[in-house]
């Protein structure tokens, strides 16, 4: 009989979630029958869009259910195998995150080439979700020329830190916000041109304009890459140049909001300026997970794509390491190792 | 000699306009010498983007100057010419609007054609500015399938309503808004699907929302064509489906705001919901002058495409007009016959 811990939501947040959202349970996963595989999961994903999820409402993705165990990401090996084409040790991706271990129909299961020089759980950030996120996010509706300045919100996150640094690839300048000066540093350190950090940096629009100004380039930006919302996006509406490209990815400053937040008090600009602000979900890029995977397999081994992780130890601290995505107590990737 | 009337921004309205931000002034406007033209105006143009250059501030054209002649849509007839290719009695637009009569140089002016069964001022409105912002704003970024829903604001306006009536053209269901009663009557007899007087129908979002259900369409729109902003925006964030388009033409609801209006409240389902919201303006599409003129003129031929005007007469009524496109004073195009 194998037991497994896993997290259930006990309430639905109001505001900010904190630990009496949560419980943690123990149940038997049972054996796997035929066409099912047992796995212990290594590692789980948090991610910011969970937090949606946590509301009772329709959205593109079914809300969680008080009482059941949460869902989300998460990598492991097979322990035993009813199925064909799963063996034991197989590295294995799945949505049963949050808990140790799991029996489920191999289908709902993808197996994992290990890769040399890169450690399994990169499945959950750079080579996974957030970085498939950033990448196609980027490209696809932010298409950047090269000598194009580039400006994107939480910059030092899992999706944020792959943004940045794929855009100096494409030959831009980048201008990436922060909340701590030890990401600004990382940031500067993989070769981002300005990194404000923007707890400290005073008037925000005024610090990205004199760093969308340093370029020359009209003192303007032409791809907004947004992970945050609420001020950075109206102030990336302020200094976008006409035809500018927002991909709006996310705004975290709004997830936790108890009531409706004014939008952008500049949007008339949207027009004038002939903006095109275009929110997406990575699953409409899902085709591009090939060209993703070998790009990026590219520029690690060339040394131009680095990460960052912040991991938690053991699913009982998994409600800490969720709750902390929005203190920004992460550098990078958001992990929990089980 | 001959003499002009002419309209001047005697001050920067603060606010809403009102007359006392205009001063009418006479001019003797010369003889033209070579290449130039001497044209008398018979109508010209009101339309509600000149209340941004009457801000000092950079834009996508620059601002007014007071004490200066204003400027804008205009047609007239050929008086007098020194320049080949133009005879009295052609007809040509101009941006001189706002004034009597000119002498300009002839590659400032456009000659236009005149056709059979359309009146020569329809050149400012359907056949002219207008007109190929709704088509190709309607086209190119709201992009509709036939059986799809689209939302226009401001739907019995000289944009507005040709949306709404292409958007019957492409074979879509239309819902539009409008601010009268016999605005909306005019839009039902065009056969539109879902005419809503906006100031008498109680809570805006329930009307569109529940005009967009009678559809059966998963209740919700495709497409919006804005002409609006303010809390019409918000309503078309809520009510989009999935992928929406946003043609963000303008926002005169906010053109006279003496600050800064919150925007929508709702834009964080830009992200869930995948929306494109995209501002523009007509000169973007100037290519598709040849199209649009085409297909215009095939439409009215076969009664499929009509169009009302709001005539004021007399220089001296041109603010009038004017101050009047922020009331919705005007069904259709508003004009000044000079």
């Amino acid at each position: 009989m194998t037991k497994s811990r896993e997290i259930r939501l006990k309430s639905r947040p109001a505001g900010t979630p904190d630990a009496s959202n949560f419980e943690l349970a123990t149940v038997d996963v049972g054996s796997p029958g035929a066409g099912e595989v047992l796995v212990r999961n290594s590692f789980m994903s948090v991610d910011p869009y969970m937090r949606g999820r946590m509301y009772d409402r329709a959205s593109y993705v079914p809300p969680f259910q008080v009482g059941a165990v949460l869902q989300g990401g998460a990598i492991g090996e097979v322990v035993a195998s009813g199925a064909e084409g799963f063996a034991p040790g197989d590295l294995v991706s799945s949505m049963f995150g949050w808990r140790e271990a799991f029996v489920a129909p191999a289908a709902a299961l993808e197996k994992l080439p290990r890769q040399a020089g890169v450690p399994d759980q990169a499945f959950l950030g750079v080579l996974g979700m957030p970085g498939l996120t950033g990448y196609a996010g980027l490209r696809e509706i932010g298409r950047p020329k090269p000598g194009e300045t580039v400006f994107v919100s939480g910059g030092a996150g899992a999706v944020g830190s792959v943004v940045a640094q794929v855009a100096k690839i494409m030959g831009c300048t980048v201008i990436a916000t922060a909340g701590t000066d030890a990401k600004c540093d990382w940031l500067r350190a993989r070769g981002i041109d300005h990194a404000i950090n923007y707890k400290t940096c005073g008037n925000l629009l005024d610090a990205v304009r004199s760093a969308a100004q340093a370029n020359g380039n009209n003192g303007g930006i032409d791809v907004y890459f947004d992970n945050v919302g609420g001020e950075h996006l109206e102030v990336a509406i302020e200094v976008a140049r006409p035809f500018a490209r927002f991909a709006e990815c996310g705004m975290i400053s709004g997830y936790n909001s108890m009531e409706a937040i004014p939008g952008p008090r500049n949007i008339i600009q949207v027009v004038g300026k002939s903006l095109c602000i275009r929110g997406f979900i990575v699953s409409e890029f899902a085709g591009l997970r090939p060209q993703f995977f070998a790009d990026m397999m590219g520029w690690i081994a060339a040394g131009q794509l680095a990460w960052e992780e912040t991991v938690f130890e053991g699913v009982d601290k998994a409600p800490d390491a969720f709750i902390g995505l929005f203190s920004g107590s992460n550098t990078g990737k958001m992990l929990v190792k089980l």
